[in-house]
């Protein structure tokens, strides 16, 4: 079951003016969609991040991978770990904790193997799901994920969302994406604001859905000693605190002292991060994400290390479309140590490169598709207008920092700011 | 892919008289054989222990598993922790180690685990090896497992291997074993002679095969101080040293004074033994084994954890036949952090219940089998022949004391003696 050909298309979908501790997102948000066209017309697909500097690395490995058996994902690993050799990607936007060559190996790998996985499913008839040890759930629960956000982008009319920088704006955009996709808990990206008024819109948000597990995610905006402050004051109120502050150092810190469990996408992102954090107790949830944890077995593997040290295990997500939704669905529906619902940014986008249908948002959880492979298809003239877009809008990075600048001339991002 | 049939088979095969802290191997080994018949006339093949308090568990399970889809692993060991409910398995023949009831259900799972795959694999017309991710290695490489040795059974005529109580018969059945299959490591089975005359043992192994990674195992029959007086002597001689001593708590004091890693299977035999026993840097090396890790799966799982924190993963065997030994190969090719040579007791024995052919020892190594599931047949006449030899030898258990009782009657099985 050899790769005949490899096709990479960058693409670009429009996102939101959705705000963060480094500014603001841009009008689109770029993604890379691989097609391994492998013997008899099976397709495998796979997706991940968009920037330039993660492409070039990508375009490096994909003549070493014609001929390679989809089944040999050992063998994939070292082609891509021999050509990448000591390199490094940054994706130099600041969400997303640290980089190393190990990561970097990992997030190109992750591209390749579950579009290989794909293969794999194609060609024996069976789901993903399959392939990684079967469903341990039917369906797999996401949370709403809000962002405070500006109304519109530079020149633009006003989005639907509208502008959400209030207590009373975040619980409305909370309502309709929970009445739209039934949501059973929500996170909010923080980081944005002072830390009392994410506070207050926290409050407003539990008072609003009682019940409903929320937290929040400062993306490390703020001091150890806010963290603290933030954790002792939403005692009883959050889930969990995400990322309140940098380093396992400062995570340990804050954790000795906050009776929720402290989540992270930025400290804990390698498998060499796993021994510091986890001796220093400094997190109580990792949230995976299969595209920079080495893919889908992978991030299994992280379950299970989780499950030995009392860790929990929820799921990170970037704006994404549907075939890394897909591959997100079938790894957290193999994974029976999946102790949160997983976070996406669905609801913030209009489009997307799959064929609708074979993903749907019923009660805040997605379905794992029983047809061969991921289950979802890719829809040629949506993908082609996703690359015409990436074309046109001449975006080569993420870089809210710099477009945040032009909303605000003094902006500065937020590193442990408060 | 339903499981129509399961059929579980108790088989003995005949076993050497071989030495260790619990006295002496019994005139017969048991396992059992199950054969899971599902749709399309594919048989899914497992083997594990034939202990009867091990096979009542497994008999329990059996009525429940009918109709279950091999697909659904997580269903699978749903359905058995409902059947066993609070049930904990000993085989009380003091050599494996604690038990729990999470590593009894793993113990049960592993059995059907393994024929779900084997199945798996025969459905989708693929080995086992492709379902775990793939190989790492083309063959796997496996150490000679020397034991010391009575000559003879009670009232039997000597063995080919004769009596290996001494340096120099030690180093005799060593040269037999590698000049056969090709080892290029050896482990002997220790805790049975004063620490001084096994010290004696391995270094005249190190003399004999020089540049020979050595290891000695005494099932934890040496004191604290004992164990650290061993591993000194022994400093630059010894690959690994196994359970010289007891618990984790033990082997963390012997471990800080030892130059070589601690290896173990009997202190860490289950996921909730690792939190405690990596925090205490108590053990270098885990000698993983799917029989009661809970399968193939889980075993991987386990190796990623070790390599997360620095520490090296080998493999454990008891006495086995065929199926096992493929299972072993498959999961061990699959597995990238595999660091060491695996344990097999394959040279002690002389039947099967599997078709000759399919595995070999050519220099120490398996090579992983390339047909679909694990790559074995059954032969149903060698099968009918060893559940004979069953029947007749009346044992129900391995109990080494009480034989050795009938050599040495005042034996006292060895915990921690000297």
């Amino acid at each position: 079951m050899k790769i005949q050909d490899i096709v990479l298309t960058p693409v670009a979908f429009a996102d939101p003016p959705l705000l963060n501790v480094m500014g603001v997102h841009e009008p689109f948000a770029l993604r890379g969609v691989v097609q391994l066209v492998c013997d008899d017309g099976v397709v495998g697909l796979g997706e991940s991040y968009g920037d330039l500097a993660f492409l070039d690395q990508v375009r490096q490995v994909i003549p070493e991978l014609k001929g390679h058996d989809v089944f040999d994902l050992p063998g994939l690993q070292r082609k891509i770990a021999a050509v990448l050799g000591k390199a490094v990607f940054s994706d130099q936007h600041g969400l997303t904790g640290g980089f190393s060559n190990r990561k970097t190996i990992a997030t190109v790998y992750s591209l390749f193997e579950v579009a290989c996985l794909d293969a794999q499913g194609h060609f024996l008839g069976r789901p993903v799901v399959d392939l990684l040890g079967g469903k341990s759930r039917d369906a797999v629960d996401f949370s709403a994920y809000l962002f405070y956000k500006y109304g519109a982008h530079l020149g633009a009319e006003e989005d639907a969302w509208g502008e959400v920088t209030t207590p009373e704006t975040l619980v409305g955009a909370a309502r309709t994406m929970i009445d739209r996709y039934g949501f059973k808990s929500i996170k909010v990206k923080g980081g944005v604001f002072e830390p009392d008024q994410e506070i207050a819109g926290i409050r407003a948000l539990a008072e609003a859905f009682p019940g409903l597990p929320l937290r929040i995610d400062p993306n490390a905006g703020w001091k150890v000693d806010t963290a603290i402050r933030v954790a002792r004051e939403l005692d009883g109120v959050l889930e969990y605190l995400e990322d309140p502050t940098p380093g396992i150092e400062g995570m340990a810190q804050v954790a000795a002292q906050a009776n929720m469990p402290l989540a992270t996408n930025m400290c804990v992102v390698s498998f060499d991060d796993i021994e510091p954090a986890f001796r220093q107790r400094a997190v109580g949830v990792v949230l995976s994400d299969h595209h920079f944890w080495g893919g889908l077995r992978d991030t299994q593997a992280l379950s299970k290390t989780a499950e030995c040290f009392g860790v929990g295990l929820s799921m990170h997500s970037n704006s994404h479309l549907g075939i890394s939704l897909a591959a997100m669905v079938h790894v957290a529906a193999a994974t029976p140590h999946l102790t949160y619902a997983c976070d996406t940014h669905w609801p913030w986008k209009t489009t997307d490169v799959i064929a609708p249908g074979s993903l749907a948002f019923v009660d805040g959880a997605v379905a794992v598709p029983d047809k061969p492979g991921l289950g979802v298809e890719l829809d040629p003239d949506a993908l082609a207008r996703a690359h015409e877009d990436y074309v046109r809008c001449g975006q080569t990075k993420r870089d809210d920092v710099t477009y945040m600048r032009r909303f605000v001339g003094s902006f500065e991002p937020n590193t442990a700011r408060w």
